[in-house]
């Protein structure tokens, strides 16, 4: 992959600046709406606490999500900043109010209903499927509250590529697996600018797959670097990259002894 | 599994009626939040169309949903109710006027990002993840609009279940797997009662892992049993078991070869 060359990084910084979710304009007074799309993964957060009702709310909101024959194959490990330190041995990300580690879980269906057909990759599809979807409506709910949050599935020890660290600690049976952590609190100053996101006609289509243009991959990747560098201290996105590729075996190796936890090999 | 004594199912029966969701006092004016969790899957819609402005809405909250690093691992093919009935020959599941299928797709990140990792299981799991958010976002913005939609990962030819016929009919290319459809339409009717959902205490623990009780499990599986016999005409809970059972071997294999395109086995 080549450098990007000043010219790419000031113009993927203009169009990322620049950004702003589409509202069409007859529905600019829906507040809902504008609440959901104006949604940021918030990584800065006040020193207030989440008092017991709003996060009642929010695990409601997870209790309640939808899920493939309505088989609710999630769980939710939860804590506050402290009992994230204790248990974890260290501090809770982004010195949040509390976390949450959402797991894809099949071991409590299998425990209700054991006719449940048995099949691993078509069991650990509906129940990563399910889990984001419990996850993404608590995150919507802390919106509603006021919180921020952020979803955490790519750093260190909060998401799948930890799975193994996180099943030792967390204990867990067979066919319960981490896949992301998300932690809560009161979002500290500004809004961050919106990550450089595709352009709707580059990810949606009528009837067959149409392919985005090369033109339109390009740029959403000199925007992606731009950003990236401008908020990581100059940092490179391929160093970024490079830090997956070193781990990526390894998780795939720990990956498939949970999903397929009664393979031999 | 036994069957279903008639205490049993009017039991379960009465525990379902009564359930609501349980909203803090302090938060019962929270529109947004109320709207949230007062979300029901929708199965019957009325013949009122909808508008451009309503569906580009939606699809502006799957574009902009979080995703891990920002990939956006998402495709949205999207359907008229006749589009749907002219591409598939069959018409739009549950009479709806708006039907998307959801792809959990890598493919175009890999042309974006050559660089990028490559490990089947970590890459499949972060394609359904981030596509899940993004459906879980787009109906969650259905409902600030005033629609209903109902997610299909379950039945005949919508969801995973089916990938291998929605991968030829969509002619999806490697890395792209078909996970679920959602359709879409103004509610017809009543909401329907909430189907059973399972205690806040049997999937929200704090630090290790802990068991939902026995006693839990059989109670929420009689809440099911009943549940589909009072509105499935007397069909029992236990012949649906049945029905996926007959289909997941095949499920499972196509699946296999979807998510392990480069696997010779």
């Amino acid at each position: 992959m080549s450098n990007l060359s000043f010219g790419d990084f000031m113009g993927g910084l203009a169009r990322l600046i620049s950004a702003r979710p589409r509202i069409p304009r007859s529905l600019e007074g829906n507040e809902m709406l504008a609440t959901l799309l104006q949604r940021r993964s918030v990584r800065s957060f006040t020193e207030q606490s989440i008092d017991e009702d709003a996060w009642a709310a929010i695990l409601e909101a997870g209790r309640l999500a939808p899920s493939t024959v309505n088989l609710q194959t999630w769980s939710f490990a939860c804590f506050t900043a402290d009992q994230w330190r204790a248990h974890f041995d260290t501090p809770i990300p982004m010195q949040a109010q509390r976390g949450m580690v959402i797991l894809a879980d099949t071991h409590r269906m299998r425990r209700a209903l054991p006719d449940f057909p048995e099949a691993d990759l078509c069991e650990y599809t509906l129940a990563v499927m399910n889990a984001s979807l419990a996850a993404m409506n608590m995150t919507a709910a802390a919106e509603a509250l006021g919180l921020g949050s952020v979803m955490l599935s790519e750093t260190g020890r909060t998401g799948f590529y930890d799975a193994k660290h996180l099943t030792a600690k967390l204990e867990l049976p067979a066919h319960v697996v981490p896949i992301m952590s998300i932690v809560f609190g009161y979002p500290a100053g500004k809004a961050s600018v919106m990550p450089p996101k595709l352009p709707l006609e580059a990810v949606a289509f009528t009837g067959a797959y149409q392919e985005a243009s090369q033109e339109t991959l390009n740029r959403w990747r000199d925007e992606m670097r731009a950003g990236y560098q401008a908020t990581h201290g100059g940092e490179r996105f391929e160093a970024k990259l490079a830090y997956y590729r070193g781990r990526i075996d390894e998780a795939e190796k720990n990956l498939h002894r949970l999903v397929h936890p009664d393979d031999e090999s």
